[in-house]
């Protein structure tokens, strides 16, 4: 039969990374493509135990339905977590369980706007965020990324333009996909800029806890002396990604409605991961735990610049990440991005072209993200060979 | 600040249940309100040991990002299990996991609805399902459900009346909040009318699996010659409510279009679970563990309607469920339904109004749902003796 699709959904298409995820697999791959994590990254056999404890002990409360805020006792501790690692503690905002960050990403979008408001983001930005953006009607308006944060001039721009602009989405930590963080004077006038135009700021911070190197800069939500940043951090880069837990804080009111928005998605996170979760950080020390995947990223990072830095002819450029799991190289304007990416995909080399993290889908753009997490030392090394052998055939 | 919430937003509310649930556990209480399978209906110690041989031998599938459309073993054995028990078996279709079934209601809904389009339901319903809805903008139109199924004539009339009707919301069997199953004639008619009308139907079926006496009624999937029906099942009331897995079959079209939503939402469902709950189908017998959890509701609804021929005076009309969890009380119209509900709450039993059921929200109903999965044998006579001696007093 012929399907009345809405059209928002009409012509919605799956996110080009998830899509590569799935192809992966192929004897001989080597994926740079990948969002996820270090396997090395969970501490499997930690919240084995907690597991196996809990469905000794407490299989009722883990197995019953929960309420949609999220289990208390994991609640309070992502609230300390927050406010003793990134100075988050206003007593006016309150603290969710989120089935994912992505989840807090979309119910915000979805409390928020109206279809056709506008969200303002960085451009190049996470794929994830910006699809659900779209499927729930909202316009997309591009900003572009510098090395030291969301083009100032631009935005103010974009915010003049837009008088229905409702949001301004961020990822100013280890951004996916550039691997570039924002400076403290960009955030500033950044903020001061959303409270001149009254936006809301959604601060993705899904990286923040895996700075490897320079200086921590303060999160926006510490800064937030309005009560217009919503904050959306997760544990799937540092216990698992699979367990889909992730948290929004933010101002009471604004959880409110998004409690309401969560309730009719999936009433409740899985209790048993919650529950994991939280005696996880009773029990064992997270942050020593997070400082073992710090050096673990800080190797793969060091790996992937040398060889950048021995194999790519000088016209490409790269990004050097202090923190994350990604970066971002950018082709000389000669080569076509998409030709490139097909033949690293003949070469069995993947990596994600830069028109997935468009929010202008027309955009044109010379560059590809390379995750670093996921690819064993040996790859890193042989992978980028074949990436910059490509490229030195094509110019 | 003053935060511009959505239009839709602006006006959200809880689910009355979800917040009823949140009071609970006051010393003494008796609670037919939830909607909560009994704990014993809970397999744990086979999940527990599952759980435990997956942390040792799996863990990184476990904690790993997964795909969005559900863990391939689990989807297989879904669409298997549908075959056999349901007899759901079109070429055509898809089957895909999802957070619990409510996500599968509110994802078919957002890829299928524009703002202001039309979604009918039976009334009584749902309320997850109905504010699933509302929270995607969709109109409700609410055909009143009789003994054998939604009343057909009112039905015709609501889809003449509604061009823009898109979606026809069912919960056929053991329904939410009535506890009713509509007969197969019932059916029929009603699939005609969704093609007459072009109609797509949603058959919510959390509920299926527990009947405990009378005969079982084709599904509307099974019946489904066009591709019009979206069938959502859920694991929450035979294995776990609390691990939130739910899975949806329908057309392959539909299905990729889900996928596409769901990936905004929460990119996929937690894979820890969608493993256990492959294991135990294959490793355990999931239909003699229905079989325990049918008799165990079988006594259970056997007492409550017992414990209602005693007490209740004849003006109170029940229904008498052949399966699920819930039955559905009326009283008489001298009986005003908001006082009898706060005198129920004084003498700390709790029961759900039938205004939470109700698509247009001004309904006047003079019934409210009583479950009897989660009370104990001696608070189940108890409770509706209280209920009754109420009644008595108001009329």
């Amino acid at each position: 039969m012929d399907y009345r699709i809405s059209d928002k959904f009409k012509t919605m298409k799956p996110s080009a990374i998830r899509e590569i995820f799935k192809s992966l697999g192929k004897p001989g791959a080597i994926s740079f493509a990948a969002g996820n994590p270090s396997p090395e990254s969970f501490p499997a056999e930690e919240m084995g135990k907690i597991a196996s404890d809990i469905f000794a002990n407490e299989p009722v409360t883990a197995l019953q339905y929960g309420i949609t805020e999220g289990y208390v006792p994991l609640r309070q501790l992502v609230t300390q977590r927050l406010a003793r690692v990134y100075n988050i503690n206003s007593p006016d905002d309150d603290t969710i369980i989120v089935t994912g960050g992505q989840q807090g990403i979309e119910l915000t979008c979805k409390v928020m706007c109206n279809e056709g408001d506008v969200v303002i983001c960085e451009s190049p930005s996470f794929i994830g965020a910006l699809n659900a953006f779209r499927s729930l009607g909202a316009k997309l308006k591009g900003v572009p990324l510098n090395e030291d944060g969301i083009d100032l001039a631009l935005l103010e721009k974009a915010l003049i333009e837009n008088p229905n602009a409702k949001l301004l989405y961020l990822i100013p930590t280890f951004q996916n996909p550039a691997g570039t963080t924002s400076t403290l004077e960009n955030r500033k006038a950044v903020y001061e800029l959303a409270r001149k135009y009254n936006v809301i700021i959604i601060e993705d911070n899904p990286y923040g806890d895996l700075r490897f190197s320079g200086e921590n800069v303060p999160t926006y939500k510490s800064m937030d002396v309005d009560g217009r940043v919503v904050y959306c951090g997760s544990f799937s880069k540092v216990l698992s990604a699979g367990m889909r837990i992730g948290f929004v804080r933010a101002n009471k009111e604004l959880i409110s409605k998004i409690v309401v928005a969560k309730q009719v998605e999936d009433v409740h996170t899985n209790v048993l991961f919650q529950m994991i979760c939280a005696r996880y950080i009773t029990e064992y020390d997270l942050d020593a735990h997070i400082e073992k995947i710090r050096k673990l990223y800080a190797h793969k990072a060091s790996l992937m610049i040398s060889a950048l830095e021995k194999y790519m002819p000088d016209c490409v450029k790269f990004t050097r990440p202090e923190g994350g799991i990604f970066l971002w190289c950018t082709l000389p304007e000669s080569i076509a991005l998409s030709d490139f990416v097909a033949k690293a995909v003949e070469s069995n080399v993947f990596v994600v072209p830069g028109t997935a993290f468009t929010p202008d889908e027309d955009e044109v753009t010379y560059s590809f993200r390379l995750n670093y997490s996921m690819p064993s030392d040996e790859d890193i090394d042989k992978g980028v060979k074949i990436l910059a052998d490509i490229i030195k055939e094509m110019m």
